[in-house]
């Protein structure tokens, strides 16, 4: 149950720079590589000679070429050639369309014709000199929607993350969630707090004591139809928390950029956007590190939570006030699914 | 093919000492834990909140808190407290019926209001200050009706078990089975023999000479629905055998509690009870691993006879006078599983 | 979709000399082992006392014992004995045609009324001391008409084994298939060429130098249901290729018996027979490393293509003059598995 015209990130950059990449986005079985002047394109991981994955082949001036026979397939899904055979009649393979911007290889995996470079999601933060980034990517056994209501309702970092991000006040004090169109929103601001370790070490990284009392914020971004992007930070307490000056807080935004594979797994891009010491390479390192830590540590929960729903599809779950930003986003992805349903049955 | 209306084996009591546990029993997904003063208890593995395993949570002060949000559990199923929510509300889990007694903790997976503690099988060594237990569990991928057959006609020890318990006499001396009521018992006999390596290390251990020739003896006791408990020994020659004087004798008790997970694995919970030398660690350390090693030595023969069995359902086995106590064992756990089903039919 | 009524290798004689053997072949589970006098032996691997497998059993003069109680099979399937029982009521197994022939041990999983040595396929150097075999096993999980499809078209060789036996010359010379009778021949020489580092070797070993510029040959033979027989070779440029005098020429015959196990898995026997330098044992073991390291480089592909086509079953492949041998083949087997059924409607 996922929208199918919609950008998904497919793969970071570096993965298709020496070789292709077999991957499976929303079903499709999908080989990506790239074409003449390092073009990212998407084809159907199928040769159409004997039905071998192409990802098993390698790219030689912009062609991939299968490493069975070697046919050589141009980025258009059209055969190029192959050794000793005319391949004008050979059928086409369907072909998705592919964009490369801010740090990340995306796919249309539904129709091409509806595929529209002005739907990607917006990420100033990628194209700002101002900002680096630093992330990575795990494959998890679980519907896609259950990471977003994962991201939507920060409360369980303090029981799931009680060493490093958790802290008391996160289940004391409520969080509201609002929407703009199809863009949820869940705010939780903590006034006058201790800073949990995760950013007592941020703060040491940006020049802020990390024993003062701080302002902490969380504004959770739901962008359909499947990207979570968190406005987290601390400021020294009582200078305007979120908009508090430069000089007295660190912040950054959570990027989590999530591309179901099937209905029961994903591939959950992760990371972390800052604007402070963005030339600091060990930092981001360090936060990298730090980061994928925190956030392996949600993956037996989820993993063991979609086992005990798959076990029993007909049990309701409850829709508590904490609930709201994952409620409300799933809302929008069933409308846009029944959306997508209805133009396919209509045409 | 299991009755539900029965106690069966969940765990040994230090599994649950620390944190909560996770088992399936008899296709019941279920958390074990402690609760007030520390008495055990079962429910459903579910967090009404998301559909999480409970199991992967922690017990604080006698109730069940959710690793993923905080929802805090009683041990009837009822939710006491979640962090900003009222949860009257709330539906409450299936809770099974669990006692602790005889040094494991029992659980009940059937219809709660029909469990009774009196049907507890009765294991009065258990309560008997000159016995001591040693043992250990498996999980094996078998039907637990085979695990029973196994146990029921011990000539497979001369075969399966040739260089630990296996003798020549084993399957020369016939076995007679007799019942009385649901207790279904196979006896056999053997006279003026030499006992088999891990009879004469028990000997030793027992202060006699593991050379002397001995009459040996094994009582297989089926106890619905899937408890085997043997009394086995050795006693000197021609000094009355199982009902030999103390002192030339050494003996003890197989201990095989069997639960099922599903219709093709098992929960299998083995040692031995002896009444000699109950003081002495040590050597209940060095049997229980001399059994451990022996009973590891039907894990693979169980296993591979499931697989073929569940590639021919439908091929008919041979019921020989071997067989006779596994076959009536089996009668009469049908029966129970068929009155169960008639009962619930009519109800 | 495979013949039943044919031979097929079970196993390497060495695979049942010290203990019986359990295989799958053609979805019959069946326990190989060495009855009286040594002779090879296939009955189904099924106890007829409970199920167990017998292949977890052992040999007593020329009887095969179950591992679980002791009953003692006979290779015709009847039960000889077993201790405490009468046995002559019991069922017996069906028994699997097996011959021992030409360093093989080959079975017919179909009707053995119809099992015929003279069907077996004639392997005249395996019987000729003048010549010499090495080689081994892989388990793939593929179907056998894939293996089939790869052996029959070597213009892979440029491509999966590009730094073995692969060379420019195989996707420019063009390959020519031809039938005699349900044999089909798919035959390509490449003339005046370098040879590959695979050959370099070969020519080194039977003492020839291997900067020469050769003629090389293939000429694959498909032998029903799924054997490939290939003859291959270099000699020194000039000198008559195939029919050049053996002083200038080293040459071999690639042995490949493919057996499915399912529909989708295979047990693979593969070697090379070579008439040079027979005695030499070091240099069979180095030609066997090298092929089997060769071999190894097509199961990944093999295998990828397989869960390729089965996640689209229904999608069809190109059939172009290079796929000749094994389009031919498939014809072959396709109107044997028809006879076969035909005639089991029939009777």
């Amino acid at each position: 149950m996922y929208p199918k015209n919609a950008w998904y990130v497919a793969c970071a950059p570096g993965e298709i720079d020496e070789k292709p990449l077999g991957r499976t986005v929303c079903g499709e079985r999908i080989v990506f590589f790239r074409g003449p002047d390092g073009k990212a394109a998407g084809l159907e991981d199928w040769c159409p000679h004997r039905g071998a994955p192409l990802s098993l082949g390698r790219v030689v001036e912009g062609k991939l070429v299968c490493g069975y026979h070697g046919l050589e397939m141009g980025c258009d899904g059209k055969t190029v050639a192959m050794p000793g055979q005319r391949v004008r009649g050979f059928p086409a393979l369907a072909s998705y369309p592919v964009i490369e911007r801010y740090g990340f290889v995306w796919v249309w995996p539904g129709e091409a014709a509806k595929a529209d470079p002005a739907l990607l999601p917006k990420l100033a933060w990628a194209e700002d000199p101002a900002w680096t980034f630093g992330g990575g990517m795990f494959h998890v056994q679980c519907d896609y929607r259950l990471m977003i209501d994962n991201l939507m309702d920060l409360t369980h970092e303090k029981y799931v993350h009680a060493t490093s991000i958790g802290q008391q006040e996160l289940d004391e004090v409520p969080a509201y969630t609002t929407s703009e169109g199809d863009v949820v929103i869940t705010r939780r601001e903590m006034s006058g707090v201790k800073a949990p370790p995760f950013w007592q070490a941020a703060m040491r990284g940006n020049g802020l004591d990390p024993e003062q009392t701080v302002d902490r914020w969380q504004r959770c971004r739901f962008v359909p139809p499947s990207s979570v992007l968190i406005d987290v930070g601390v400021a020294l307490a009582g200078q305007g928390g979120f908009d508090a000056p430069a000089a007295v807080k660190t912040s950054g935004i959570v990027v989590d950029l999530i591309t179901p594979e099937t209905e029961t797994s994903i591939w959950y891009f992760w990371g972390l956007a800052r604007n402070f010491r963005p030339e600091d390479k060990a930092l981001t390192a360090s936060i990298r590190e730090a980061q994928g830590k925190v956030f392996t540590e949600d993956l037996e929960m989820l993993e063991s939570q979609q086992r005990n729903l798959s076990a029993q599809p007909e049990r309701k779950l409850l829709s508590l006030n904490t609930d709201l930003g994952g409620v409300q986003a799933r809302r929008i992805v069933e409308r846009l699914v029944a959306q997508e349903q209805g133009q396919a049955v209509a045409a």
